[in-house]
């Protein structure tokens, strides 16, 4: 069998990230990459990877789709563009009308159908089409607040709320993400920030709970609610991208809820900041169930977000590739899992 | 859409566990229950749950199971009976030829292919024959010490090794698991019991541990190794089924070990005991993954096994109604999830 040739869309740090994960992998091929960015594009990928190329087939990163995708030239393009499936949809769909399945980082993707059910009618529809499958995946969500939640569930008879909470540090984050996060600013600025839409906080909690209620068969009385509220520093911290003065804005605390029979089932808390060790917050992921029996979860520290996703996209391959053809989501697939040995290995016939 | 139609092959702790938990869902019904002991023949089964009928249709307990399996009479058997492989066997085959799924407690059934690769492979054969599958799964072997563990490795770009320990406590246990676990033996002999073979101890460890090699792809050296050592308590313990001198033995501690490229790359602890706080011991599931990222999981307390075994058994029966014909592990199937809604809602078409 030959190895499974991958294409790699949107070069970032999540691209990036998952070339440098399959460059270690036996039976699988990176085969060509995408990216809109000036400094990339006409470069070898390993150049910009700083990796040794050795006897591989040399990538020029192209910054024109249309000179890399033709007919099932790829068994799998992982797409990591855009966090909104408004963003990923044209791209999805050209794709898929080449015939390559597709992973998506994009976080809205992670459960498209819990505010874009038209568009997710119209992907399953090209999918299947094309034989082929989408799935969107990502560490959160795609996996700490919401598959994770939804397999400890599996050990219950009764359900009566789900908490998630996931409290990690932004420290290792670059530039874009301070600034979407609003590390630095004034605390003033925050509410501003937040209304003018430059402010987003976490995207996900509306993919994440609908993954849960669809899962476990609870119906969602209407729109999740959340908030977003802005972690003021009562210290100075520093990052090497992000100076935050006492009294500025260290991150954002976002909480989410849905409500199932008029109660709140489902509770989720998500403070994320730089340096959070500071002030004396550990990080960590918690899910906490109450049922029969309750179950009471913690990963100290948080599983990395980069890391996660970079591992979760790669990691689902396979299992995409062996997938009846459709819009798939993290419910619908086997449980996700490393790849020790060679990915072929992992392909039905 | 009918109900989905179960029959309960076994009536014991795990049985009738599960059909106190299925007579509280929706869309799913017990049409008939099978259990050899004298004591149950010819009762109604809600007279020997001690739960009232209402209107629901008379089901009284056979002794015999031709009296009980026609052809696709039932959706899917729930068999409660043996926890080895060749004890289930031929059962599971006698279902599978009446064309009904099959769901097993039998731990060793949650990864046949471990210890039994014949029988495995006849399984799969006559399943797939009758277009039906089997599912051998349980809460652990099942969920805690593998699947669990396989799912956190999601998350991971690199593995290189696995610890999975279960601190449990027995005092909820019966008189069978009493005696099986060698609870209130003098710690003289402990070493005779395990030799005879009348104290096994927990039975999974090679299951699990090769659930979790073939699902991130590790090939394991040979045989897995295991321990068993007495915890001897240093206090008097008492429940109802059990009494423990100080000095003698309050329960088992189980350690296993798999081997791969000559390391051990997976540990297993399981220590399991009655009245474990009275030494200042708590209860909790950990998984420990040494790789990129570390990820480091507790539970606490651990997910009970007797409540968390009847859960994973009765939330399967959908993904087992779904699946593809064949033998099919945790590892094939999409993740776990209570129940909450109607069960038909959750079959595919
Ligand atoms: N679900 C999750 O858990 C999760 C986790 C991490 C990131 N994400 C999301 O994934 C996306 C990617 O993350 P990142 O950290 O790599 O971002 P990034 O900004 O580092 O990289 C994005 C890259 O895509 C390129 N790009 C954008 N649009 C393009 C186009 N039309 N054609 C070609 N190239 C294009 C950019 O030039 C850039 O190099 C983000 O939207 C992020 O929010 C989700
Ligand atoms: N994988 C796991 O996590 C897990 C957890 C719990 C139990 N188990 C296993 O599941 C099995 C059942 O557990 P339990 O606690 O219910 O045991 P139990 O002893 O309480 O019940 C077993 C029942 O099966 C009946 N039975 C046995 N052979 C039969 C036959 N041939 N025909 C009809 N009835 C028969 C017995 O009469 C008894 O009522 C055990 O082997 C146990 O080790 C596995």
């Amino acid at each position: 069998m030959e190895d499974i040739k991958v294409i790699i869309w949107g070069f970032g740090a999540m691209g990036s990230g998952m070339a440098n994960m399959l460059l270690k992998k036996q039976g699988v091929e990176i085969v060509s990459v995408c990216d809109k960015d000036p400094n990339k594009i006409g470069k070898s990928m390993y150049e910009v990877l700083g990796v040794e190329k050795k006897d591989r087939r040399e990538v020029i990163i192209s910054g024109d789709e249309n000179e890399i995708f033709t007919e099932k030239c790829a068994d799998v393009a992982l797409l990591c563009t855009d966090s909104y499936v408004k963003g990923a949809f044209d791209k999805i769909v050209y794709i898929l009308k080449k015939k390559i399945n597709v992973i998506s980082t994009a976080e809205e993707m992670a459960y498209s159908r819990a505010q874009s059910p038209e568009l997710s009618d119209e992907i399953d529809k090209v999918a299947k089409e094309n034989g082929v499958s989408v799935l969107g995946t990502g560490i959160n969500p795609g996996l700490i607040m919401d598959l994770l939640a939804v397999v400890l569930t599996g050990a219950c008879e009764e359900v009566e709320s789900i908490e998630c909470e996931r409290v990690n540090s932004l420290s290792p984050f670059g530039p874009t993400v301070m600034e979407e996060q609003g590390v630095g600013i004034k605390a003033d600025d925050f509410d501003r920030r937040v209304e003018d839409g430059s402010l987003a906080g976490h995207v996900g909690f509306a993919e994440s709970i609908r993954m849960i209620t669809d899962a476990i068969g609870w119906k969602l009385d209407g729109p999740i609610s959340q908030g977003c509220k802005p972690i003021i520093s009562n210290v100075y911290r520093e990052t090497p991208y992000a100076k935050v003065e006492a009294g500025n804005v260290a991150g954002v605390n976002m909480v989410g809820h849905g409500m199932v029979n008029g109660e709140r089932k489902i509770n989720m808390i998500h403070p994320q900041q730089i340096e959070p060790e500071l002030e004396g917050v550990s990080t960590g992921d918690y899910i906490r169930i109450k049922g029969v029996p309750d179950v009471n979860m913690a990963i100290n520290p948080e599983i990395p977000g980069g890391i996660g996703t970079i591992a979760m996209c790669v990691n689902m391959i396979p299992h995409v590739i062996n997938a009846r053809a459709g819009l798939k989501t993290m419910l619908d697939l086997p449980v996700p899992r490393a790849i020790m040995g060679d990915m072929r290995d992992m392909i039905e016939e």
